[in-house]
């Protein structure tokens, strides 16, 4: 078996010669060597490598699920290769506290030479965003323009290509949808589910109106996000509400794949929803640790600017502020906690369902 | 020496029957224990025992700077226990990590019981904003509100008193403001500043001008964004400016403090300015650290709750992300990049300043 | 439902008079307030709390392996609340670093109050060690007297009283060995494997004969060490030879448990493996966790005291130290890389067996 | 001023086409690619990438040491980038836990291919070390080795040329040694302290005596080592003695420069030992996490291969356990708590010594 295998050695495996000869200090270059700009440089790099990587995990991750059935041992492959972004993520967000370690003036020794350069044309990262769901249409105005005049033509037409394809959002959102475990007993179960929302969501009024804490403003407030809530719920009960609320984007995903995720969320011990919960759970804390990262990097940007211009010619902390919140892409699944009801308010499952979650033996 | 010392027993020493006691179930109470109730207690009592280390080490540092005079050797432990602050911030901002392995359905399972108690009821973590210098002026409305509404009149009596005392942020304000070394070249050093100021801006705009990257929208706002830079800029020139804008709260620290601080921090190497240097590094830290708590905090009962009212009848984390930006403290700090200059850009001092800026043996 | 539920106030709920009145520093009572004592103490209560709450979930897990049959949806409990264990371990890690901001000297100033206190003497970090598995026959000579020595008659009682009990290591082990799934097939994939470990052996034996950068020491050491190697997996096939073993130490799981777990981790895809390789998994991280902890304890103590005695009487770091390999619980998990074989010398398993591995549903 | 600058584009600026190319999967070239082949490329490129920016800190550091007189401006440079280095180091310790998201199983499907190359082959991590001090004297036996027969001849003629000058050890050994202010008051001071010291010892001497849960072996043990200290005290005043100890390994630092450390450590408030004392705290520090990032990286390995042989055709954890604790560098600095008194037992300064620890301006 190992034979024909010619040997390996460390340097030429990993290609150092390139890696490490691609540092080049525009500072020197225009002959003001910054120590500084090596850091810059390097921690750039080091967040390009792990882009690369994860990418690598979630095209796979698309990839399984772009095919007709996806099998259940494919399914520990996603989940593990998801939960593998996840500790990247980690890492890339500690990682901030690296490049915190470069003061303001020492980075204005070697800012002119960088105009205009910009974090904004990472293709690796919009391929990121575009690969987990984040289209045109749901960034914010300034994000839009950026892919337009940012970037070259070839990397314009690279991600172009890439939003025409289903991103991991939308077969997530398909394969939710093809669950086939709702369909028998859909109808008792929502039955069940409705009323006892129904009474949570009576003491919750009773709890906001008997709460003396509350200035008659703040209460007419709180009733009017509870009357929210109720709306919501009751657009999950019914698909012609649910889909107004989606046009008006106060949901992303389909009525059914909510259905199915909700379900999975409140059965999650059952064993054959192991798996789905786990990766409803780890699409959520991508998303979760993606939005520390935007949040900590514009907090990090301006620390190192305040309200000067960035490299890209504009004030980076502003837009990348605005992304944190808006730029969510399984905020549905962040948000479920509004539906889940306790355990002890749930129904007993009758025994035929409960066997069909279970394994062969059993 | 020794004599005299009774024994010490680890457990007796810790009061761990205390510690260890003080863990009371209300769902047991109830007759319906929930195996993450006690989870959800220890949570919140680490918390409050970091919230108690921290206050040492912040009363500690507001009495040192309570004194007439400073001494260097009282620096060093200043700048010690602000970065001993710091660490415990890191380790709460990774402790939510623990507390969100608890599921939104197991939180459900004992909410109930809880209601109407609210993390917005620790008087520590209100007295620790206080002692920074989070006075109820600073907070947004909802957070004021809870200052008189959800407190026993004890509580309300102690901070009311702590508010009436100089926070650390007045303190350090004070201290920077009676630093002498900018009073003899004050004169020439800032005549410098400002023309070195003028002539980066001058760039900034055309930078900003032919970055064809830009909508004519977008061009609009960047010029406007650096006319108020400009107006800042001048500000820093002219005290009356300056009033103005501070009346505006575009800053909270004196025109004084302001300039000593940015000229620490624009000649952070010179020996005697190595500690305050640390000292302004560690505020912005701590506000930083606070900041990124806050915005965790809210992620976490969002993912927890959705838009379900909390234990304490409101919408928690409508409130917590709130504040994330409005209760900034050291802000001046954080945008003090702002006004700083590249090294090349700064004049050379004097031979006598710099003499003063160093030690006694050279 | 809520009827009858008093209302809770935070401080109360908290039973923060207790939480936040039970720090007594030593020095200030022998009138010498030392102020890095409080964060002696505080940084014991948080471990302390910490560890009253790994127990919480330990215990748990026990009980539930305790019944005859563990039932699928218990196992997701199980796992998830293991990984909150690793998560809080992780956490006391890291806090390590606060530790570490208090310097030897300011130790020095108080060290002398605490005798003969030691961490030797935290009862809750006995029982944690002794549910994990750690009972006395498996400790270290200086860790075995410490049982009799420094604790008082009813903490001891308690301790032994704990160790005549099952621990999770023995119930994980029952547990594997009551699995089915290897009896019917049992002769056949063992035959396969021996065969495939057999040529992987030899082609390891080659790549060290071959390998001509090792000394002739060293290659005669790494073929003992192959031969070892060896000798554990012809050990695998034949009970009586991995009994002998196992009474050398070499192994501590039983041979059918041991078969159970390579077998799981063999096909940890398989449905019906999913929670089993996690458990599996959970426990080895578990170990590596609270080794990691007994390192960077030990080298904190060297640390702050260097080669002085501690305050129980003895230098520390030397025990602390011989303790993170020798008191290593599930080691066998974490050494079972030796028995692992690739996927591609594995064999297909027959779709009878496949089958018994899957959902009801498939 | 940004005149004649070339327009900057972040690909090109970054030489992503190099950084992002530089992936080759072995297991693709031979017909069988291996997913996760990807990961363990990436870990180690940024591994490399890490090294690079450590290599570059430390050397701009001995570039400083390397001048006659090391000016207090740079001494704030050489802290910031030393502690620059302990937050890639922490990161880099991080980073661990990604490389063990890989399964053994996982590794074994690529493993083959790699042989024989190794991480005891990477050019940079071996600068690192002699860089720091880690000359091959230090080394292990296997470690001595590696250099000669696991590099090509280029590689091993540049480490053998960097072998041959002073390492930041010797550097900063040399500079406490030149340390002026211990000269005029030494025989004074370290009379005192020897007084001190012997009466600390006596004090500890009494403690282990009177400890009565030590065994008659382990209270043995203990004396022996307290004799130990004291000899280690008596040639601390004595640098005959010293000499002796040193020839044995006990110590690697110079008497001088000991002593000076010492000094600095006692007394680390005055504003003239604040930047030595972050100095040595801060190569303290590296050491540590240099000791972490061993330890932990031989238990990944470890639970990669369990007692399997690596691609390097050896058991490498074995040999990377053994480096743990034998490959310190700074380990003087780590033990010196040994000597450290409590502040109350040191002297009072006499005023004179005092002004000429502190500013010109006092």
């Amino acid at each position: 078996m190992k034979k024909n295998i010619e040997p390996c050695y460390y340097g030429d495996y990993l290609h150092l010669d390139k890696v490490l000869g691609a540092q080049e200090l525009q500072s020197e270059k225009y002959g003001d060597a910054a120590h500084e700009e090596m850091l810059f440089i390097i921690v750039h790099q080091v967040y390009e490598l792990w882009f690369k990587q994860v990418l690598h995990e979630l095209n796979a991750v698309i990839d399984t699920f772009n095919q007709e059935t996806v099998k259940d041992q494919q399914l520990t492959s996603v989940v593990h290769r998801l939960q593998r972004v996840i500790q990247i993520q980690k890492l890339m967000n500690d990682q901030i506290a690296i490049m915190e370690t470069m003061t303001p003036q020492q980075f204005l020794s070697f800012r002119d030479y960088l105009v205009p350069a910009s974090g904004f044309q990472s293709i690796q990262f919009k391929r990121l965003e575009i690969a987990l769901g984040l289209k045109r249409d749901f960034r914010i105005d300034f994000d839009k323009q950026s892919f337009y005049n940012r970037l070259t033509d070839k990397d314009r037409a690279l991600l172009e290509n890439l939003e025409s394809k289903p991103s991991l959002f939308e077969l997530v959102d398909n394969w939710l949808s093809r669950m086939p475990l709702l369909k028998t007993e859909e109808f008792d179960f929502w039955q069940y589910y409705k009323k006892a929302a129904d009474e949570m969501l009576d003491d919750d009024h009773q709890t906001i109106s008997s709460n003396d804490m509350l200035s008659e403003n703040e209460m007419r407030q709180e009733l009017k996000e509870l009357q929210a809530t109720k709306e919501n719920f009751d657009a999950l009960f019914d698909e012609a509400k649910f889909e107004n609320l989606r046009n008006e984007s106060k949901f992303r995903l389909s009525h059914k794949a909510l259905l199915s995720a909700l379900f999975i969320k409140q059965y999650s011990e059952e064993p054959i929803f192991n798996l789905p919960f786990q990766l409803i759970t780890a699409l959520t804390e991508i998303d979760e640790q993606l939005t520390i990262w935007r949040y900590r990097h514009a907090m990090m940007v301006q620390r190192m600017l305040g309200t000067k211009i960035g490299t890209g010619g504009s004030s980076g902390h502003h837009y990348l502020k605005k992304t944190t919140e808006s730029n969510r892409i399984y905020l549905d699944f962040f948000n479920m906690a509004t539906f889940l009801l306790p355990k002890s308010a749930l129904p007993e499952l009758p025994e035929i369902v409960r066997r069909r979650l279970g394994f062969y033996l059993q």
